[in-house]
């Protein structure tokens, strides 16, 4: 077969707004535990292993191209291993999830955060790229990723998960300048990290900005998206789409307008039509079906697929995707039926050379 | 002294869109763990006894009114009551909070539970506001308050706190017919229960709908907004100001518009300009400082509050909150200084008569 012919190239020419037959589909958190393929391996292995060995992450990658039929590959790793890299110590604690033991909250610690040198700190990352690219042999394009600056520290002022991120919004409150500082140190670190993902080889970057939706308006725009902005203008190369994810920021979508990113990806609490109005006909959309929507019968969630598909539109310059990442007690078979009915769907809503 | 005269009357005149010289002031859950006083009652009853016996409600309730000097003050309460007295087990856990133990997971469940007779079932709440009105004289009004019915059904489904709502939204996408029988009623006490506060001369109603932003617009619209606004056009009285807090609704202010209650309550992530520019000027806004700007320095607070009152505008026909509940471990003197702030800066923004 001649492999031109094979090449999926679907999902990047939809991120370039190029005319597609079809609205591409992937999922986040494609590459996990709902999959029983994933389980077998992580049964051997604990979570940190398994992003850091290159051979069982660019397996875990392909699983989903494999068992669903995703139309893109992100790759198998975690955004924390950029903290690790600047000199934070993480643990992954089983049942509760990533831990930075010795959080930051002092100045002096920001002071001690290294510069990254990705290519070579988390040459894991990029080797798990190469080989996924080889073993995809171009079924999918790979998506790299990082987590965003606000994100990023996020957790590392917060140690773990939080309720109320009580120390993080001191720093906004109370230490505007220090937090600054630690924003523009980690923008640095992600730039390095995005840069050697795609020299290899990464097709598209996504940056995750997850905890966006717990800062106010004035707060997002102050110390969320201008390091998110920085970032994508730093990396920006013509045929690499950038996608950027800032969950909870439904209410500020007039702002991503101008992020710098092709792709804006939403979280299931927007409306994919008044998106489109406030986002304009320039910006590729990315998402948005409610995670817990896969817990419906499948008949279910081909009708809100369907729906979804309807709210983007005709010629929709839409990636299919969930709101948030799968969640790890849905069925394979209703993550299989959401691909399914995206690509039996959508066609009618694209219409060649429009 | 004439009690005429010495009545504060601005939070009502202000819902009402009566000019005021100044924008009113009060907090949720301003009767709560940050004050030395409430924690010198906590520490010899527990919640459930602190808000089931009238004398200890009405003094919890009356604290903030002359501590940080509050322009209202809201019954000492919780949300949960209504489930309580549907036939629901309820259990406050010291460090988890409150628990039912059998959580709605049956249809059978559903049809079991009652219809409330608030009267008689949570005459405690109704004795409470009454001994409050009394020992107010007029210092400050009084608002009642009831969870929301989407609220209600997520805690009644959930059994507890949760991190993915996995139980609501399989009802939410897989059994709607089911969870629309629960919500009439829930909603069906709800009323009743409002209905009970206003007999008992509660000033003013106020509805949470806490996980209202768990849904995704089409889920709001369907299983949130309705019922609240059933229960608003149910109780509904000229001089009773009604008000509606949707958590998390920020994306979708335009529906919110239709909602039935005079006032409506936004979360920190809604910048307020924008919301009077999508909520028309017939909308009395409250809010909605994010809870931890209040950890900043009292000068910064002074000037967050500035920010607020500056977004809210000129005559603004808003009631100064903050965006969710304080947090239990902020200084006394910042929530004073935030109403202070209230007090001292925000005359400049209202014109007498216009």
């Amino acid at each position: 077969m001649n492999p031109k012919i094979s090449e999926n190239t679907l999902f990047i020419d939809a991120c370039l707004k190029k005319p597609v037959e079809r609205t591409p589909v992937w999922i986040m958190r494609q590459a996990g535990r709902y999959l029983p393929q994933y389980q077998a391996i992580r049964r051997n292995h604990d979570f940190m292993s398994m992003y850091k060995t290159p051979e069982l992450a660019a397996e875990v990658t392909l699983q989903p191209v494999d068992v669903i039929g995703v139309d893109a590959a992100i790759i198998f790793s975690d955004i924390l291993v950029v903290p690790e890299a600047m000199g934070m110590e993480l643990q992954f604690v089983e049942g509760r999830g990533p831990v930075f033991p010795r959080p930051l909250r002092e100045e002096a610690q920001v002071d001690k955060l290294l510069p990254v040198k990705a290519v070579e700190q988390l040459s894991f990352v990029m080797d798990a790229i190469a080989l996924s690219r080889k073993n995809l042999a171009g079924r999918a394009p790979i998506i790299g990723f990082s987590g965003a600056p606000w994100t990023l520290a996020t957790y590392m002022i917060e140690g773990s998960g939080s309720k109320n991120f009580t120390h993080i919004k001191q720093w906004r409150f109370a230490r505007p300048e220090l937090l600054h500082r630690l924003l523009d140190k980690i923008t640095d670190a992600v730039i390095d990290y995005c840069r050697a993902q795609m020299a290899a080889d990464a097709q598209a970057i996504q940056l995750f900005d997850s905890w966006a939706g717990i800062l106010d308006e004035e707060g997002f725009t102050r110390f969320a998206l201008p390091y998110a902005r920085r970032i994508f203008q730093a990396i920006w190369e013509p045929e690499v789409p950038l996608i950027y994810f800032a969950k909870g920021a439904g209410g500020w979508l007039h702002h991503l307008r101008e992020c710098g990113a092709q792709v804006i990806g939403l979280d299931w609490t927007v409306d994919l039509h008044r998106a489109r109005q406030v986002l304009g006909n320039a910006t590729v959309i990315q998402g948005n079906l409610d995670p817990t929507a896969l817990y419906a019968p499948p008949e279910t969630i081909r009708r809100l697929v369907r729906d979804m598909l309807t709210t983007a539109g005709q010629n929709p310059r839409h990636v299919a995707n969930l709101g948030h990442g799968i969640l790890p007690d849905i069925p394979v078979e209703h993550a299989r039926e959401f691909v399914n009915a995206v690509k039996e769907e959508s066609p009618r809503f694209h219409i060649r050379g429009l």
